[in-house]
């Protein structure tokens, strides 16, 4: 069982360790592979970004186990979602949302709580009922003997792409650690003039086209449109993470 | 033999990637697990409370490698201890604390250097005694194997809980990634009004009860009585990591 | 296979677990060891003091995969090299110095597309290239099975010392977690007082000998002459993290 692990717990407090140590106890040959825990606290956005790019690109019966969870304790369900062969445990909040929108996912409500490590701390779902399930899963448990199956699980936040008149509407994600910020337009939509935030945008191949300082478009590693400027960060640059962006589309 | 390593080396050094290597050598089938390497440098109070949530989450046999040194080559020792089924290598300066707390801990000095790395650099430590003892540990050597009993190990300088007149007082360690700030006062403790740096804190349950801003209460996921401030950083808003706690007491 | 990753991807992007998820698909008993992914970005500096001090603490047979690609998408050239029983991957940009130095050194540049993964991203060639082929090499494919012989392979990028008149003139490299500066000076070297940006440093064994503050010169574990402050950072007290420095030599 490969478990990868997205959260926001940040790589200096105890949280994943005690995530990890307990996956290590239910599953002695589990393989751990930290997809990130040093998302910005709390965002969902950073979250969907990085799974959106990397969740599909790990082996199947690979079991994502996604805790970036600001309303743990609260009504929000923990839920399990399998698709095109991966399956994906954390709150239903949107952070799952890729793996919602594939078209063979099904989704359960995680309502079964002789699964869990007892007592459950509400403020640590993580460790107690997200690692627990996450576990049995990967040990071949079927999504259905996890939990109740649910069609309203809560879809991605990330902001919708509109096209109108022959263009692309978007927005500017995330920055990433390059400072190329990241858009929610596939590359596919692009055709002609990019302009993010009012301003014009080459659109390249490579981050070396174009003369230094210049603003780039191009299509990133994960298939979208990607904002650079050459040899410098396009967020600092340009002054921010969440910027509009359109472009012409065929 | 699942080797779970915690330091404050930082995560752009070679240190930690050295330490690995050195466990990878001697054990080929060693299962790796990052604790943490992004602690405040030297940081002991840090590493201790880490440590204190996550230590014993981890499955029987499992070998903890804490290197947080600033005192490596000077006079203080290099030890092991074993207690609840874990085993432990490190400096002795307190912070195997947790572990030389349980009733059944042993600890060794490591006097025996032929288990060492050779040369032994005098400012790593990590690399040249203590991973290889760790190696060794793992691979079946009995602690009395790897070096003299001693009864006088540093204990946990994490500070004491005291408790007068139906009263605890303690102090918040350290802030969390989220700016919650953990304390020294079981949970168990805490029966009224909490107070912390002369604010009153509302008990709860979770992190979303209360108003937004409000100082909460609630018992932590570690067990410990733990300060938030809702939609925000008590760290920040209470503007700091280490302040006086209290709080009636059953 | 071991496959031990240096990049300077950072740890909040995507980009790391979309390489660790290639090699897992790949070699699914792969050992993944993350050397480090928090690089300055694009700092080839920092990347060869880290393999300088690590990669060769590994155990044989391990493949290397170092991408920090400032030129990717550009002509520079993709190259794997064999030196001291391991296998480096990376680009042909002076980051992989320490494996083309070894006295046993082969490089080849990877020339075989059907080695990639396709479409090959312009942005992105430590998924698509330097991934995959690092993973059939960990599989057992000999060097000139994944590209075509080269000897001008770019060397190292680190300052070279100057040996002049019983003197030796160097530089500090990089800066560690702890403020510590790492030099290009072999602890062999050094005989009499060290100077650092015009300052005297003390010749000590370890960190805390001498005076609070005092700034000491010592070899340092990765066998350089290191430059520290008692209970200090040297990178903060002296100004900077690249000086020069030079000492009296045998």
């Amino acid at each position: 069982m490969i478990a990868a692990l997205t959260t926001d717990f940040g790589l200096s407090s105890p949280y994943v360790a005690q995530m990890k140590a307990v996956l290590l106890a239910a599953v002695p040959d589990v393989r751990l592979v930290d997809v990130t825990h040093d998302l910005p606290p709390q965002s969902l956005r950073h979250a969907e970004v990085v799974l959106r790019a990397a969740a599909f690109a790990f082996p199947l019966g690979t079991v994502h186990l996604v805790v970036v969870d600001p309303g743990v304790g609260t009504e929000r369900r923990p839920i399990a979602v399998r698709s095109r062969g991966l399956t994906f445990v954390g709150p239903d909040n949107g952070v799952l949302g890729i793996a919602l929108e594939q078209p063979d996912a099904k989704a359960v409500v995680l309502d079964r709580p002789e699964l869990f490590r007892h007592p459950v701390s509400p403020t640590f779902h993580g460790r107690d009922i997200f690692a627990p399930v996450a576990a049995v899963l990967g040990k071949g448990l079927a999504l259905e003997d996890v939990g109740s199956a649910i069609t309203d699980a809560v879809p991605s936040r990330l902001p919708k792409l509109r096209r109108e008149g022959g263009r692309s509407y978007g927005e500017t994600l995330v920055a990433d650690s390059f400072g190329n910020l990241l858009t929610n337009i596939p590359g596919a939509f692009v055709k002609g003039a990019v302009i993010v935030a009012g301003k014009s945008a080459r659109l390249v191949r490579t981050y070396h086209e174009g003369a230094q300082g210049e603003i780039l478009a191009l299509t990133g590693s994960d298939g979208y449109l990607e904002i650079a400027v050459r040899d410098s960060s396009a967020a600092t640059v340009l002054g921010g993470e969440i910027l509009p962006v359109e472009c012409e589309s065929p």
